[in-house]
């Protein structure tokens, strides 16, 4: 810890943070905090999930959103707010002010989804689509700001939002006091900055690690010196940020452990864990902690770990895709392609012989034209569904001994 | 309520409820019973969920398994238990058998998916894998008990069961007890007759609505003095179930208001509805209860009701393909062909226009050989992803001005 002769004072305190628990009780749902026994038997920690995936908007950003509406003056109030965001933050806005009769405008990028913006207008928020980039709708709101008056609610640079996404904490240690370590999505570092000062507050001994998805390291980056460098398409598209709060940072250099990094492939399986064990519904960032705690489980052996689900708010189709692509990495959905002579049956044979494995056919292309191999063989394709990578080793064995060559397709 | 004369003593009481209660407190979940604000908006009901889903094996079944379990003489406990199943029962036996050191078998038929297999052998149960169907794995379990002195252990005819099962509504009318409506998935009818006799004694006035999907509906038909026929493949498999127990079938013709049948398309949109809106999994049997609420809303209009999502036990590739299916109905997924003569560039012409109208493309085929129009013509399939119907509209206008004439192809 740092002497006050080095640091400035920081942003919040516990006492806002307590201050904003009071301002928000009964308007926030307090999500349940449960143990995990599967996933803890699996990697060895004493698990505990919290579930602000069950949050009305289904993420914690409604704490900080409504914290900040609270504490608007009532000619604030009637300007209205705005802000800029295409995901959680926005939902959070909008709902709360919504509910308050405080007019919210959203600004959302052009790439925005549809159903999000849907979802924002049906909250009862005025929505402007602007910019090819959050820079530039970030840009469009400030000047819609500006012209109008509306008071901009920044998504975690500001210490009314890092004291509502502090709440969090209170609530976990008074669910489960016995907790030794939080693991916690890091985007832009208002929830890990708020959670920590009332976690360290009430409980010094407490580690705090952050989590950042392997192509987002911001504050890794900066908590460990490097130059800051971060791009790409994230399945955890809610803290895929490059600029991290400087007090948020601040926050983290002085009571964070260290950040953990959690590789893209990785928070797929916890996406999918999550759905088959605890049958809860996770967006990438809020199964960015469990994926990272899964990673590296000895770190958090016999401890008991808290893990925020941060938020739920995953499209119906890339869930669909992330949970067939896990049955791929399971070698339970192949693609294996036989090849054979072109004689007329050869297509019954082989699928006589994968249905006699107990495999189901999913899919089948017969394709006589542009196979590489001589004119007079023909290659036959199939999406099979086995039970696991042994069931298809045994599959491909049995057409071998029917005479039928074949091989499985790897994924990209 | 009919007079003594005219029935027999029913098969159980409040008080073996009570009991029941007693004896498996601690060791099965007291779930969470929250109202749904969104689903309350969408159907005109105030709809209060229990989510027996987030039980240790993901289903109410534990109950009626454990109070079964609990009963047993020192003698029994040594000889063990079996029981036959292909699903949730299997895993409340053979979880609980197994924290209490009972050996247990569990007779599957041979269609059994390999991934419950190993759930309950991960257990710790023996798993017999016999039997073409269901009723030949039965008549192998009874004959292992007969054989090894094992109890049986039947999944709804048994008062010790019935009564597990039936701690559920006391549970939700201590968490709710405002409630005035219970919905519940009606399969061999064990958990409708345990819940109707604990609700029934403690608030007379509550009515009790049965769910049968439509391809099962034995207690209707049996409530309705109509012929039994019952059959296929629903994805309900939970209550695909023939044979009603006589008790259940007793208890539910004195207590229960009526059955409802769902839908399987309806069954298949309230699963999506609980991943999109309260991020929970549920499986066909889970989502049957909302499913019937949602397409006859007026009989619940501004009625508590609770409703029991009984279980989360869905294949990951059936979820998938649930949720894709909700895309297709929506219109947010679409199969559009273009027909057009076979000049080069028109690909990438139709590309083009697809691009501009914001939809994104996620499949194409390009087909020349096997259209039914003139050799000249060629017809290009593309598998698209648009906002919703009215976007496809948009979209197939926007080819017939440029010149290329495009259908929607329609799921079967």
């Amino acid at each position: 810890m740092s002497s006050p002769a080095e640091a400035a004072a920081p942003a919040i305190t516990l006492a806002d943070i307590e201050a904003a628990a009071g301002r928000i009780r009964g308007a926030v749902a307090e999500t349940p905090c449960l143990q995990s026994y599967t996933l803890s038997k699996l990697t060895g920690a004493r698990l505990w999930l919290k579930f602000e995936n069950h949050q009305f908007t289904a993420s914690f950003k409604e704490r900080g959103a409504l914290n900040k509406l609270l504490q608007l003056s009532d000619d604030e109030r009637r300007r209205g707010v705005i802000a800029m965001s295409a995901g959680n933050h926005a939902q959070g806005v909008a709902y709360h002010a919504g509910r308050l009769g405080i007019p919210a405008t959203i600004v959302m990028p052009k790439i925005t989804p549809f159903v999000k913006v849907r979802h924002v207008r049906a909250l009862g928020a005025k929505v402007v689509i602007e910019g090819d980039t959050l820079v530039e709708a970030a840009s469009k709101a400030h000047a819609l700001a500006a012209e109008h008056g509306y008071v901009f609610v920044h998504p975690y640079d500001d210490p009314a939002i890092m004291a509502g996404q502090g709440t969090l904490a209170l609530e976990m240690l008074a669910q489960v006091p016995q907790l030794d370590d939080l693991v916690i999505p890091v985007g832009g570092g208002g929830l890990i900055a708020g959670m920590a000062v009332a976690a360290k507050a009430l409980k010094p001994d407490l580690r705090i690690y952050g989590v950042e998805s392997e192509l987002y390291t911001a504050m890794y980056q900066q908590m460990h010196g490097l130059p800051v460098s971060v791009g790409g398409i994230s399945i955890a598209e809610g803290i895929s940020v490059r600029d991290i709060g400087g007090a948020n940072l601040d926050l983290a250099r002085r009571l964070v452990e260290d950040v953990l990094i959690a590789r893209e492939a990785d928070i797929e399986r916890a996406i999918v864990a999550l759905v088959e064990i605890e049958k809860t519904v996770c967006e990438g960032a809020g199964a960015a902690g469990l994926a990272a705690l899964m990673a590296d489980p000895e770190r958090f052996r016999d401890r008991h770990v808290g893990i925020v689900l941060s938020g739920g708010n995953i499209d119906t189709r890339l869930l669909a895709s992330v949970l067939m692509r896990g049955l791929v990495r399971d070698g339970r959905l192949a693609r294996i392609i036989v090849m054979t002579d072109d004689a007329p049956g050869r297509l019954a044979k082989a699928s006589g012989i994968i249905g006699a494995t107990g495999v189901n056919i999913v899919e089948v292309v017969h394709q006589r034209l542009f196979t590489l191999a001589s004119a007079k063989a023909t290659e036959i394709e199939f999406v099979i569904e086995a039970r696991d990578r042994e069931h298809i080793t045994e599959l491909l064995q049995a057409l071998a001994e029917g005479g039928l060559a074949a091989r499985v397709e790897e994924p990209d």
